[in-house]
C-alpha cells in the first residue's frame, strides 16, 4: 500500500499535463493521498504544479498546498490570484489557513482576507494571525467541539453531530460554563458509553490539562509529550480560563521535528532552515558565517603558535601536536555541551551549576588521564624524550579538563540568560576550545620544560 | 496549573515517607498526574521510591513505573517480587506491559509472565515479546476497537461500549471481514453522526493506512507524521492483512524524541543512551571511544607534520596554519554530512550520488574561495610573503572541497550499504578530514612553492 515516488510516475504526470489530458490526470491523482500528490508536485516545475493546483478541486488542493515544500509553496502562492488563494483558505482549518496567509506579503494578506466569504472563518483567521510566532496561539485552531455543563448526554450527542462536521478529528469534547470558561473535558468514548439522560455536569472530568495562549510552543510540546496528550485546549490566561482554541498532536509532531532538525543543524554549524535540495547560494549563506568563525579561530591559533616560536625553537615537536590538542579540546567541548543542551531541552538538568562543573571536571580528568597515558607512551617510544612526553601529556589532561568546563559552562550560562543554548554547540565551542586549548598547551609545556 | 518539581515538594514527600504517614502521603500524591509522581520518585532514593510504589494502588503505580527514568525503573523492578511486578503488569496496556517485562532478565521474565492471572493478557504479552526490537510489532498494542463489516451502526455502538472499556483512547474503529482481515476504518465521529440502522459495510472508509508487523519503527514514524495519523493498524503482512494490533501517536512521539536525541549525541561523539545525570563511569564509556579516535587522528597529523619537517625547514609559518586547516576541514565535513544525514532521514535526498557530489563541490568551492581570499590578505599583510600566502590560500580551497566531498560521500555510501549514516557525522568525519586536510595542505604547498 505504500506510496513510492518514482521517476516513472513523475514523467507520466508531466506527460498528462503537457497533453492537457485533464480527465486522465484527475483519475491518476485521485488515487493518491494529498501528502503524496504534494510530493509529486514538489518534483514538477512551477508551471506544471500550478496547473495541477488549478485543475483539482480546492478541497484537495488546499491540503496539498499545506504539504508542499515551503519554498515551492511560496512560488505557487505567488502564481495564484488573491481570489484563488481565498478559495483555498476557505477549505482549510483556521490554523492552516492562518499559516498560509502569514506566509504572504502584508499587502496581499489583506487582499486575501477581504475575499474570504465565510465571515466567522475570516474573523477567526484574523484573530489567529495576531498571536506572536512560537506561542500556543500561533499553533492553535479555532475548530473544536465544546458542550455546556448544563446539557444532557442526549442533547450533547445531537449538537456534537452538528459541530463535528467542521472538525476534522474529534479528540476531546471540552466542557465550558456559561461564560465560555473551560471547566473540564469528556472523551467521545465517555459520551458513547454514558446513558442518554445523564447530565454532562455529572460525568465530565474536571481535571483537564490546558495551556494559556501565550505559552511557548516548545513548552506545549513538552507537556503534550509528557502527559501523552493528543490535543490540548488553549485558554486566555491561567486566571481567566476562557476557551480560545485547541492544539492537536500532529502540529506538535511537526514542531518537534523542526526543533530537532534546527538543533542538529546548529550543532553542525548550519544556520537553520536549509535542506539538502536548497540552492547553493542559500546553503552558502547558512554555512559561511560559521566557517568564517572557524577561520578567525585558526588565525588565532596561528598567532599563538607564532608567539611561542622563539620559546620552543629547540622543541619543534611541540608544534606538531597542536592539531591533536585542538581536536581533543574541540571534541571534549562538543561532547559536554551536547549533553547539557540536551538535558536542558528535556528539563532534566537539576542541581547547581557548581556541582555540574565539578562532575564534568572529574569526568574530563578521568578521560584525560587515560588518553594522556597513551599519548605519553607514544611520544616516549617514538621520540625517546621523557620530559617532552611528560609535558605534552600533562598539558593534554589540563586542556581536556578546561575544554570540558567551557563546554559545560557556556550552554548553562546562555540558558540562564534566556539565550537558546543550542547555539553554543558546534563551531562556537570548537573554535573557542581550539584557541584556549593551544594556549594552555604551550603555557603548561613551557612551565614543565622550564623554559 | 503547571506542575513544578521543587526541592520543597521532594522534602515534604521524603518526610512523610520517613514518618510513615501513609494517609497524608497518599493525599499529597493523589493530586498529581502519574507522570509528575514519577518525576518526584526519580529524585528519591531507591528505598523511598519503592515505599511509594508499594503504597499506592497498582492502577496508578503501573503508569508511574512506565514514566520513571529507565535506570531508576530497573532498580525499582529489582526490588519488587515477581508477584508484585505481575500485579503492575495486569494494569498496563499490552504494549507497556511487554516493554516492562522485556527489561527484566530472562529467568525473571518467565516467572512474572507465569503469575499474570488474565489468560488473554498473558497470551497477548507473550505474542508481543516475540517481535524483534525496532519493528512495528515491538511498538504496537493489542488493545483496539474493531467491528465486523456486517454489523449495523446500532449494533456497533452497543458492542463498542463493551470493547472500549479496555481501550484507553479510541482513535479509530477498525473494520474487519469474517477472517479478521482489515478492510477499512471508521472514526467514532462517523459512528456518532451516522443513522442507527445503517450497515457498517455502507459507511466505512476502505482507504485505510496500515503497516505490516515487521516494518521498521522509523518508517512507521515517518508515515504517521506524513499522513498526520494518530493511530495506525498493524497487519500480519501486505498480502495477508490479518489485524494484529495498533500503534498510537504517543508512542511514536517517544520514538521520534529518542531518535533525534540519538542522532544529536552521535553527531557530538557520544555513544547513545546517556543523560546528563548518569554516572561518570557511564559517561566515560560513552565518550572515551570517540575521544580515542580523535587521539589517533591527532597522532596521524603529528606524523604527517614530522614527515614534512625537512621539506619546509625554511617555511616554519606553514606549520602554524595546520590547526586552521584541520578546523576548516572538520567544520566543512560536519556541515556537509549533517545536511545529507538529515536529508536521508527525511527521505528527501533525491537524484544520483554524482550530482549530489557535484553540487557539494561547487558549494565548497564557493565557500573556499571566499574564505581563502581573507586568509590570503591576512598572510600577505602580516608576513609580506605573497608566495606563501598564495600557497596557503590555494591549499585551503582544495582542502575545503575535499572535506565537503568526504562529508557528502561517506553518509551516502553508508546509507547505500544499509548502515546508519548518522555515525558518519561528528568525530568520525572530523578526524578523517583533519588528517586528509593536513596531508593535502602540505602537498599543495609543496607543489606551489616548488620545493
Amino acid at each position: 500500500m505504500q506510496f513510492q515516488l518514482t521517476n516513472q510516475l513523475v514523467e507520466k504526470v508531466e506527460q498528462l499535463i503537457e497533453s492537457q489530458n485533464d480527465k486522465e490526470l484527475k483519475k491518476v491523482l485521485d488515487e493518491f493521498h494529498y501528502a503524496d500528490i504534494a510530493e509529486i508536485l514538489d518534483e514538477l516545475n512551477l508551471e506544471s504544479a500550478v496547473y495541477v493546483i488549478k485543475l483539482l478541486d480546492s478541497e484537495t488542493t488546499s491540503d496539498i498546498l499545506m504539504e508542499l515544500d515551503e519554498d515551492n509553496r511560496e512560488k505557487v502562492l505567488k502564481s495564484l490570484s488573491a481570489q484563488e488563494i481565498a478559495d483555498e483558505v476557505e477549505e482549510l482549518d483556521t490554523d492552516d489557513a492562518a499559516d498560509i496567509i502569514a506566509e504572504l506579503p502584508e499587502e496581499r494578506q489583506r487582499e486575501v482576507i477581504s475575499r474570504i466569504e465565510d465571515e466567522e472563518h475570516k474573523a477567526e483567521i484574523t484573530e489567529l494571525l495576531a498571536y506572536a510566532d512560537d506561542t500556543a496561539g500561533s499553533l492553535m485552531a479555532k475548530e473544536l467541539v465544546k458542550v455546556y455543563e448544563t446539557w444532557t448526554v442526549a442533547g450533547c450527542l445531537r449538537r456534537i453531530r452538528g459541530q463535528a462536521k467542521d472538525v476534522t478529528r474529534v479528540h476531546s469534547v471540552y466542557v465550558v460554563d456559561k461564560e465560555n470558561k473551560l471547566v473540564g473535558r469528556l472523551s467521545l468514548k465517555d459520551l458513547v458509553v454514558a446513558k442518554n439522560d445523564q447530565k454532562i455536569a455529572d460525568i465530565y472530568i474536571s481535571n483537564v490539562d490546558y495551556v494559556n495562549v501565550n505559552e511557548d510552543v516548545e513548552e506545549v510540546a513538552r507537556l503534550m509529550a509528557k502527559y501523552d496528550l493528543e490535543a490540548i485546549p488553549v485558554v486566555e490566561s491561567d486566571d481567566n480560563k476562557v476557551l480560545l482554541g485547541r492544539i492537536t498532536i500532529d502540529d506538535i509532531v511537526d514542531v518537534m521535528k523542526e526543533e530537532a532538525e534546527r538543533d542538529y543543524q546548529m550543532a553542525a554549524g548550519i544556520t537553520s532552515d536549509v535542506e539538502a535540495d536548497d540552492s547553493i547560494l542559500q546553503l552558502t549563506r547558512a554555512r559561511l558565517p560559521w566557517l568564517f568563525l572557524g577561520l578567525v579561530g585558526g588565525v588565532g591559533a596561528f598567532l599563538i603558535m607564532e608567539g611561542f616560536q622563539e620559546t620552543f625553537s629547540t622543541y619543534a615537536v611541540l608544534f606538531f601536536f597542536t592539531p591533536l590538542i585542538a581536536a581533543m579540546a574541540g571534541n571534549v567541548g562538543v561532547q559536554s555541551s551536547a549533553i547539557i543542551v540536551q538535558g536542558l531541552a528535556n528539563d532534566d538538568v537539576k542541581g547547581s551549576i557548581n556541582s555540574r562543573l565539578l562532575k564534568e571536571m572529574l569526568l574530563a580528568a578521568l578521560n584525560g588521564v587515560i588518553l594522556a597515558m597513551f599519548l605519553f607512551l607514544f611520544v616516549w617510544a617514538t621520540k625517546g624524550e621523557m620530559n617532552t612526553a611528560f609535558a605534552i601529556s600533562v598539558s593534554l589532561v589540563v586542556v581536556i579538563i578546561v575544554a570540558g568546563l567551557i563546554g559545560t559552562f557556556v550552554p548553562l550560562f546562555l540558558d540562564k540568560r534566556g539565550i537558546d543554548p543550542a547555539i553554543a554547540t558546534g563551531p562556537f565551542i570548537t573554535t573557542s576550545n581550539d584557541i584556549f586549548g593551544i594556549l594552555i598547551y604551550f603555557w603548561i609545556a613551557k612551565m614543565i620544560l622550564g623554559i
